[in-house]
């Protein structure tokens, strides 16, 4: 089988122009097949508030009003997105860039709490795996903005780390699938305090000791749960360490790999 | 040849939700292959405003500087192209919103003129034909922001009338190309002033013997013009009317139809 990365970079690469850029050269160079997935960033909110948007934040997390899934659907799928596959053209890259709605890519519900409304925020229910197949195999590299669709006319507010895990699973039974978290550290530290602690390889035994001996910090035990859930569901490895590395992440020199 | 409707619908149409909904209700039901083309409409210049945007006129055109173009990218890549999308979706139609910049749809070069600096407006230089070719045989609806991009990175507003054009032509020798431009008239009328003085059909010897008797008015006269070079570079026929009563100007009920 190919090799496919799904390269999923946050909102600290996409609001830093110099950091974008090197992580969009990073990604120009990956041979094969690749897909993009972007997060939003600090653009929106400071939209928001410009135009004079009040944000509600329940429990740390932000909920999505009508005024501000319009900000973050402008922001996302215009903005963001569409500089990125210019800058990814002129790079000489054949990109698309994609919201879940084009093609019907990913489809969505309202997220649903007994307690809480987070408005207009989207929890996954299908990706159409033949539309990815047929882009891919002309060899366009996507980059999908993380908003999606009821597939009732409503747009949704989605998770960008959560879209990436999606697209893997759905792609998982035609290609080897290698799932790369972009973030702001090397990757997976032994010593939260020294950059040069970072684990290159973590399975699932050594999990198991590394959160035994209380070596694994809190932020972290989410993000390598996720990592489980998705070699579970048939990715072949989750990569996590700075995007800008990319092409260091994918040979095995920079970064934490991750497999079962 | 199979046929292929290209439909451009104005800022009229995208600023009324229902105008809006019955055109994507009508655009939903054409059979085969189908094109559509919007623009903008006031959005862009509402949002400018709350965010305190300085316009730029210039002989009665808007500069598109660099703060401009950002909120068009946003507006029409964004808010507009999405919300159509997921409208179509809703209706059961396949479709999918791209911009100029998605797989090199549709290149540009930032305009120039001696006298005046219209900012980041683009005037097209190429259409990625095979890309066209490839989504309409998958049988998807195509929906185009007149969004474009120089090929180096920069991104372009560009005139939704003459992308419509310019994607015709790019398909005329592929598809009898019908292009079909929905505006707030009933057609090209005979009397400005009685709305069912619609001209059905006009050829080149009557739009001669029409100006002659100096019947047609002065603002239809570059948007015929425009037609019979479509039509001189390929295109079937071109329908000028009412957007929201797209199947009847398809079936020749309703507006004018040119041909050569």
């Amino acid at each position: 089988m190919e090799s496919l990365y799904i390269i999923k970079i946050g909102g600290n690469i996409v609001d830093n122009p110099v950091l974008l850029t090197t992580c969009l050269q990073a990604f120009a160079k990956v041979k094969g097949q690749a897909i993009l997935v972007h997060g939003g960033g600090k653009m929106a909110t400071s939209m928001a508030e410009s135009m004079g948007v009040q944000q509600t934040i329940i429990e740390g997390r932000r909920v999505t009003n009508e005024a501000s899934l319009k900000i973050v659907t402008m922001v996302y799928a215009g903005y963001i997105n569409k500089n990125i596959v210019a800058q990814l053209q002129a790079l000489g890259v054949n990109a698309m860039g994609l919201s879940g709605v084009d093609g019907n890519l990913i489809q969505a519900h309202k997220r649903n709490h007994d307690s809480v409304d987070y408005g207009f925020v989207g929890d996954i229910d299908t990706v159409n795996t033949n539309l990815l197949l047929e882009l891919l195999s002309s060899n366009t590299k996507l980059v999908v903005a993380p908003i999606t669709h009821d597939g009732k006319g409503q747009l949704l507010n989605t998770n960008a780390d959560t879209i990436a895990q999606s697209l893997g699973t759905a792609l998982a039974s035609k290609y080897k699938v290698h799932l790369m978290y972009g973030f702001e550290k090397e990757g997976v530290l032994k010593d939260v305090n020294d950059p040069s602690s970072v684990i290159a390889h973590i399975d699932r035994p050594l999990y198991g000791t590394l959160k035994d001996q209380k070596l694994i910090f809190e932020g972290m035990i989410p993000k390598i749960d996720n990592a489980f859930e998705a070699l579970d569901n048939g990715v072949q490895s989750v990569i996590i360490g700075k995007a800008e590395k990319m092409n260091e992440l994918m040979n095995g020199t920079s970064g934490t790999t991750i497999t079962n």
